[in-house]
C-alpha cells in the first residue's frame, strides 16, 4: 500500500484540531446530533443537549443521500441555516455531509467539518475537492470498502493537501439480517497502527439498532477509537430518517454517564497511539 | 420498491438509441474497448478491430477512478479527444465514464453514452447531472448495492427526465477470492422483470479474470441480458490498468465468434422481456 | 493449493458413472425432484414425470437438513423406501443426502448416490466416511465455502480414496436479499479448470425463486457445467419445504423443452473439459 | 423465530457450571490454550501459564478440522491423554472440539466441555449427539450463519436435553482480507437479548491476526460478552497450526493484566443480562 501523507510515521500530528476541540489527543470525542435537520426547534434543542451532555461537536445533515429519490432529501441550504444558528445559539461545532463538489465552497462556511459519507468514499472528484480546502473531514468507510481502500480513499484527499481528515468506521455490508450493517470494530486498531489519522466509530449507522449503541459505543472505546458519532433526536419515533437507530435525549444522557463511568480506565490505550 | 418512471409496465420502451444502434431490442449487443486510452495508435486499432468484429460501441477510460491516487488516472481531456478521433475513424459510438458533474457538460459533446461507474453508483449529484442530459447513461451496479438500490439509483435519473438508461450487472463483493468479484447472474432477469431498461453484463471486471470473460459472456447472453461490455486491449500485459482480465485481439474474435454461433438460440429470451 | 487425487491432470477420467448414466462425459445431464419426499403417490408421480422429461436422476430428501429443529425434518427410513420405490417403479436412479457418518452404510443400499448438503461441506468426518465407499458422491458447496474450500472438500474423500465426486455449485451468502443465495457461476469453469471433477449447478437453491430455475439453468449450460439440479414438485404450494423455488410438473416440462432447444450449441464446451 | 428451550425467559438460568467454575453467572471468564495438543511438555506449561494467570479453563483441540486432508489433522486419541494430564497437573478443567458423533462417548471422558466448531455449526446429527450428553457444551458460530440461525442450531442441542450451551462469537466471513473473519460483536448483546445462554468471544480465530486480539478482547468486555477464548502458545512461530494468531505467554500474561484492570467496570453489563 502507497501511503505517503497520512502514515503512521508521516509527520506524526496530535490530533486534529476543530474550532477550539482536537479529536485524536488520546481523548474519546463524542460527535452526536440528527440524523437531518428538521426545524430550528429540534435542531437547537438537540444542540444544547448534546452540549450539556459533553459531546464535542454537532452532527446533523442538510444534505441527505437517500437510497431513494422519493425519500426526505433534507433540508439543503435551509438546513444549513438552522444547523448554523443552533451551532451559535449551543456554542458548539458542527459537522455536515457534503455530497457535490459545487457545493464544497458554499458548505465551507456553515460547518466546521466536512463529513464525506459511505456512498461517496470513493467519489475522488469530492475527495479532491474537499482536500483542496483547509477544514477538517470526517470521511467514512464505504459499504463495501476494504481497509486498504478506505485508507486510499483518505490519501486522495491528503494528496491534495489537506490531512486534516477523521477516519470513521461505520459498518460493511454483510449477510447478517438483524443489524443494519456488521460494525468492523478491528477495522479500528488495523487504522490506528497505519495511518496517523484519528478513528471514531458510528455506532449509530453501524448497527441500525438503538439499543445496541450503547454497547457497541463502550466496544469502541475499549478497541482504541478517537470518539463515537452518535444520532440523537428528540423524538426518534417521528425521525424523519433513521428513527429505528437515533436516541432520545434519555438514552444519549445515559450513554454519556456510561462513558464517562469507564472513559479513563481506556484512555492509556488512544494516547499509546499518538 | 417506489418506482415511477423506469418501472417494467410504466411506457414501455424498445430499448436505449445511441446514434445508430439500439440497445435493448431484442439483439444482443457487443461493447468493447480497452479499460483506459492510453495513446492514439491503441484505441484506434482497437475501435476498429472491435467495430470489424461487430462490435457496436466502443468503450474507452479517459477518466479513471483508481483506488489508489498514485495509479494511472487516465489521460483526461486527451484521453477524450482520442477517443473521439478513433469513435469517427472506425465508426463506432464510445461510451466513457463520468465521474465529476463538473464534468458534465464537457464530455457531452465527446461522448455518445455516458457511463456512471461503480464507485459512483450512488453519486447522487452526479445521476441528477447526468439525468437532466438527453444521453444515453450506462449505469453500473455499486459493489455494495442491492438490487434495489441499483434501480433505485437509475430512478434517480429518469425522475430528473433521462429515462435512457442501461444498466450493468458487473459483479459484487464477497469473500470469494478466486475473482475480483461474485458475477450475479440472477440479477439480470429479475432487474429486467422489475424494470422496462435494457440489462448489459461485464464479465471483465465481473470475474477480473480473462479466461472467464468466454464462459460468462456466454452465461449472460443465456440468461436473457441485452448484451455484454468486454474489455480489449492490442497488448494485455502491457495494459497500464486492469491488464489480468483484458481479452487480447485473437481473445476478442474467438469471443465473437462463440456468440454468433449461438446467439440466435437466446434471442428470444430477450424479446420477451420487451 | 495441495490438490493430489483430483487435479485436472492426475487419472483423467470421463465423467463419473451412476448405474448406466454418466456424468460428465460431455452431455448435460438433469438431476430432479422434490425437495422431501412426502409420501408414495408425490414421489412416484414426480419420478415417473421426471424421468418421462429425459431426467437421468431422481432427487429426494428422506433426511433433511433444517435450521429449526421444529421445521419438517424428513420421512428418514420410511422417505428412503418410498424413494426406492419411485426409482425402482419410474426406472431412474436417485440421489439423497447422508447426513450422518453412522447412517453411511445402512443409506447405501438405498441410493445411487450419496448427496453431501451445503451445512456439511466441511463435516469432515462424514466426508471421509462416504469417501471410503464405493458409490457416487455428489458434494454441494457450502455457504461461506471459497472454491478453494471446496476443492480441499472433495480432496478430503478422494484422499480416502472414492473420486467418484460430482461438485454442485448452489450459491453463496452474500448482502443480496432478493435471492436465497447468491449463485457464483465462474466457480464452474474455474473448477473444471482445476479438478477433473464434473460440475453441476444448482439454480433451484441457488436463487430461491422459481422464475429464475430457467434463466440460471440455461446460464449454468452456458458457462459448462455438466448438468444442473432442480426442485420438482407435483404441488409446489403445498410443498413441506422449499416451496417458493420448487417448479411445478409444467414448470419443468418447459425448462427442459427449452434446454433441448440450445443443448448442442453448448456440448463441445463440457466436451473440451474433459 | 422458534426458540422454546433457550429463549431468554425460559428457565432463566445463572450460567453454566463447569467443574468448579460457572461461566455467565456475571463475571469475565478466560479460557485460554493451544490451538493444537502437540506434545506434553506444551500443553502442561500452557495449563500451568495460563492458570497462572487466572484462566479458568484450558483449550487445546485434539481433532482438528483442517481445510486440507494434508495439514495437521491433532494428535487424536493421543492428544486427548495429554491434553486430560495437563488439566490434571495445573487443575485446571479442559474443552476440547468433538467432530464426530461417534466420538461424542470417548471423548466425554476426556474433557470437561464439548466444543462444536465453526464448520459443524449446523452439523444437526452432532448437535443432536452432544444434546443428549449432560456435558456442557461451546457451540461456536458458523462463517456464514445469521444469527438466527446460530439461535437455533443451540436449539437443537437443547431440545434434546441439554441446554449447558456456551454460544462463541468467532466471526463471520465478508470481504474485508486484513482479518481472518469480521468480528461481530454486536452478536454478543443481539444474542443475550434473546436467549438466556452465557455468550463468549473468540478474537484469535475472529481476527487471526496475534495484535488484535487484545484491543477485541476488551470490546469483547465491554460488549457484555461473559468471557473470550483466546489461542495461547509457548512459542507462537513454530506452532503447527495458527501461528499468526496465537499469543505467547508474555502476550497473554499482558492481555490479562489488562483486563483485570478495567474488568471490574463492566461487571455490572453482564449481571444485567442474568
Amino acid at each position: 500500500m502507497d501511503i505517503r501523507y497520512i502514515a503512521k510515521d508521516v509527520d506524526k500530528n496530535k490530533g486534529v484540531k476543530i474550532k477550539d476541540i482536537i479529536i485524536g489527543n488520546g481523548d474519546f470525542t463524542i460527535i452526536a446530533g440528527p440524523c437531518s435537520v428538521e426545524n430550528s426547534e429540534m435542531i437547537i434543542s438537540t444542540a444544547q443537549h448534546v452540549k450539556s451532555m459533553g459531546a464535542a461537536m454537532l452532527r446533523g445533515g442538510a444534505f441527505k443521500p437517500r437510497t431513494s429519490p422519493y425519500s426526505f432529501q433534507g433540508l439543503k441550504e435551509e438546513g444549513l441555516d438552522l444547523l448554523k444558528s443552533a451551532s451559535e445559539k449551543a456554542n458548539i461545532p458542527v459537522v455536515s455531509e457534503v455530497m457535490d463538489p459545487r457545493d464544497v465552497e458554499r458548505i465551507y462556511n456553515y460547518v466546521d467539518m466536512f463529513q464525506i459519507g459511505s456512498r461517496n468514499m470513493q467519489n475522488f472528484s469530492l475527495l479532491k475537492e474537499v482536500g483542496r480546502t483547509d477544514k477538517p473531514i470526517l470521511l467514512k468507510r464505504g459499504m463495501a470498502a476494504t481497509i486498504e481502500d478506505f485508507i486510499m480513499a483518505a490519501e486522495y484527499m491528503a494528496a491534495e493537501g489537506n490531512d486534516k481528515i477523521i477516519l470513521c468506521e461505520r459498518g460493511i455490508r454483510t449477510f447478517e439480517n438483524m443489524t443494519r450493517n456488521t460494525l468492523d470494530l478491528a477495522a479500528v486498531p488495523i487504522l490506528k497502527k497505519l495511518c496517523k489519522l484519528p478513528v471514531i466509530v458510528d455506532p449509530s449507522h453501524g448497527t441500525g439498532v438503538r439499543d445496541l449503541v450503547l454497547p457497541m459505543s463502550l466496544a469502541a472505546l475499549a478497541v482504541g477509537a478517537d470518539g463515537i458519532m452518535v444520532e440523537v433526536h428528540p423524538d426518534p419515533a417521528c425521525a424523519l430518517s433513521d428513527a429505528d437507530q437515533s436516541l432520545s435525549f434519555d438514552d444519549f444522557e445515559a450513554l454519556i454517564k456510561r462513558i464517562n463511568q469507564v472513559k479513563e480506565h481506556f484512555l492509556d490505550i488512544r494516547e499509546g497511539c499518538l
